[in-house]
């Protein structure tokens, strides 16, 4: 049977993300569902795609990855399955985008919600819907058979743009105030400093090149440029809010920045 | 081997859960336990008999419900095997009650923690008693060998009553924010309108009837009416409270509120 | 395959945690891995030092404990495999000391970075470094084919010393606000009152012997002295903070604390 990453903002205060479970069991007996993100912030399409961003290169080929932030439940968007070297179950909410530049769809087909339940809830499409398709999409179920096809170019994605450049902005933030921009490695040149929120940064290798408690840019683990605090939290530390612009460059001699 | 459904207000900052769990394959090898909600608010018992009552009709009959959220840990309050559809392991303090309305007790037995550690400590009971016992069961123990047989009717229940009508309160609240109410579906004759607050509120299928921004009552996925506002969190953007009154009306033509 | 449980700061908003797991079940396919903690507080190493000296008791000897903890992570320090009745993988700052109280180190090893991936990032060592190695020692790998044996004398180790005494301090808080401190039972003596934070509180076994809303202090769980108010919060209640002084006495007839 495919392994399940699961990846929603349903917290775990509340039985959400286990009455999916015992859902998704009920359908797939035995069924192996590794939770990917949880807390994600509610309603925070934007972090949760980069999450996916992020995961997409670690998730075995051939996986199913079911993913639920959707603040349109019970509007009219779409729930889809896209098919690339994984399974994605989710509403076509630009949720997927990111994750679509390291894994790029193939196919994607409508969820006929009729088929997978007699009455869906207006609010629940995780139980109802989506859990449900990732259940049977795990059994080895053609995703042809969940619905029409769409275009590709349909679907939904998000407006973010990541550039191999010097100019770009701050796209989201992590649990430790990490501060993710959309300026992907490789570099187009050396680089030594950062502008952003009106202060100039060392750009380094890590955060271990800067003292505790200080300012640091650095390419981060998943491949984007990244601002920290070492040891601190740089949101907070240093004010930043997403969409600010951040320039990097390389400390001309006798130029001033 | 039975399959346990784990509810708590542990949170993850601490290792309780994983020791409870780790005690529990201690027991019984290879177990299968499911989280239901591990970041329920401290002793919150009201939130996560809410949580309980949203997840039985999806838990496999024969299972095993683990609940601890147990204020009164080490004090007098008893601990409990609960017999219905499913088998229940929890503190006497109403936990249960509200899952009781989907899942009737047929038998209760207290359990003598005695036998299950030689020294239980006094505020671990988790780890030293309702998590081995609910193992135990998971295993195939009898029930009626964990204790004395307990009356159905001295088991604890919340002051709460569920109601199929047009005036009832708020019972509690989800992690985004939405007001669970207790009024219970099918509502005896058409609704349009609710009174909250001191607010007269749209009552709708779904948020996806509003704009975003704007609040919303309708009949949640647990069968229970629900305020939300679209997009945000209704408990803040109203400033509700538990207990709140909630009166549902249809808007008599020449008639105000 | 040995058992791993997994404890870090990674929280459950980001999908750290997920990719760790992705990654070690492509080494070790079918790897069982148990959640410890993961919200434990940023780069809080104090208090995840504390959650494995209560964890270790429970987790079955032979098992893998895979601890990440990392403020210098891309720093100089060292990455380290710890063997003792369980074997541990872990950053060497102080992590994993308060364990080894409990389950003495017979033998370390440094982790050859290069010898797990081509290229570890510089931030994310759980994936690159940590739980590949963990995922190996899972499998049965030897530890001293990780790298270079170290002297465990070199083990850095917090600095943090277990009473059993009357005058301790306050080490860390739990998520409920209850405040652990590095007094051990058994006590020295019998103990009737605490003074702490400028307060005389009452011992006792445990919150049941005192009305709710009042504080208490008692032997804990984890056989450290605590202190709680009943159903509420100890450090926000009274002002706890870490490293505050702990008194206990027992009142002499005619004396004043």
């Amino acid at each position: 049977m495919r392994k399940v990453f699961f990846l929603s903002d349903f917290g775990l205060a509340d039985p959400y993300v286990g009455i999916v479970k015992a859902v998704m069991e009920g359908i797939a007996p035995g069924i192996s569902i590794v939770d990917l993100a949880h807390e994600v912030p509610p309603q925070d399409v934007r972090r949760a795609a980069y999450g996916l961003y992020e995961s997409v290169p670690f998730l075995p080929k051939g996986s199913v990855v079911l993913a639920v932030v959707d603040p349109g439940v019970g509007s009219a968007r779409r729930a889809v399955v896209v098919v690339g070297e994984r399974f994605y179950v989710a509403p076509d909410n630009g949720l997927l985008s990111l994750a679509f530049m390291r894994d790029p769809p193939k196919a994607a087909y409508l969820i006929d919600e009729q088929a997978f339940t007699q009455m869906p809830s207006a609010t629940f499409h995780a139980r109802d819907v989506f859990g449900p398709a990732a259940a049977r999409l795990a059994l080895g179920v053609d995703p042809s058979r969940f619905g029409q096809p769409i275009e590709l170019e349909e679907l939904v994605r998000l407006p973010v743009t990541f550039e191999q450049g010097l100019h770009g902005e701050i796209l989201t933030f992590d649990r430790f105030g990490n501060a993710i921009t959309n300026l992907m490695g490789p570099l187009p040149e050396p680089v030594e400093f950062a502008l952003v929120a009106g202060r100039t940064l060392p750009f380094a290798r890590t955060y271990g090149d800067v003292y505790p408690g200080e300012p640091v840019v650095y390419l981060g683990s998943a491949g984007l440029v990244e601002i920290a605090v070492r040891e601190g939290n740089a949101r907070e530390a240093l004010g930043l809010v997403e969409g600010m612009e951040v320039v990097l460059y390389r400390r001309q001699s006798g130029g001033a920045p």
